[in-house]
């Protein structure tokens, strides 16, 4: 047994319709993790795992109630390397069936960002932060 | 400007007390990075990085209504090597003012999972799963 800090594995998304959600994140370039199947989707990425699960399934799994609406609190954020990479990536959302909530734009800590929301309204940041730096495989690094 | 997939960098939480959320995640084993500042905390972990920032301001940067009820639809995930380390993740966060949600326990898919909510009620599973492997940074490498 360690004691090792909590870390972030794996984020999953709860979603109304997992063919929507593996064909919009697959437009995304991310490409699907033979290790799903017909119930769950999983994307490797740098940093961890993105997966994507029943809503219903993933409130049952935590053994909450699944009823639930508005701001969930939590935002996902996809650090780029230009605000023009910025600008590219939010377009492509909007085309793979995402929605634009705030286009790009100059903020107020320097860097440039936006959001877009998925097929199932999860929202998405996408940012140019020139404070922040990537590791080797592309980790955000800040230090 | 490239056509990188999108990627996940960070997920930030949004928080009703500041003070009390970055006290959280450091009793969880967390250093604030010298990055933030009054209003806003990251956590450099191996996959990327954790922020936390006030519910309300984080959905005024999303440009959305900040309401919002019931479940997220989106849990984060811990994996851990061991049963034994999962029962020490989740009882560590009951001790640092987390609340259990689900107590460890074997799981349909074969591993060992449970979920405890951080104070401000994210949701966040604690897995052993034998089946995923971790690369020499400890980021979760599925394949």
């Amino acid at each position: 047994m360690t004691n090792a800090p909590l870390g972030l594995s794996l984020v999953t998304l709860g979603v109304a319709d997992l063919s929507r959600a593996r064909a919009f994140y697959t437009a995304m370039g991310l490409a699907p993790s033979p290790q799903g199947n017909d119930n769950v989707v999983f994307f490797q990425m740098p940093g961890g795992v993105l997966g994507l699960y029943s809503r219903a399934a993933l409130a049952d799994d935590a053994t909450v109630d699944a009823a639930g609406s508005g701001f969930a609190g939590i935002t996902l954020a996809c650090n780029l390397d230009s605000s023009a990479d910025v600008d590219a990536m939010i377009a492509r959302a909007a085309t793979a069936g995402g929605r634009v909530v705030k286009p790009g734009q100059t903020v107020f800590w320097g860097g440039y960002s936006g959001y877009f929301a998925d097929p199932d309204g999860h929202l998405w940041e996408v940012a140019h932060n020139p404070f922040f730096a990537k590791d080797d495989r592309g980790v955000l690094a800040i230090g």
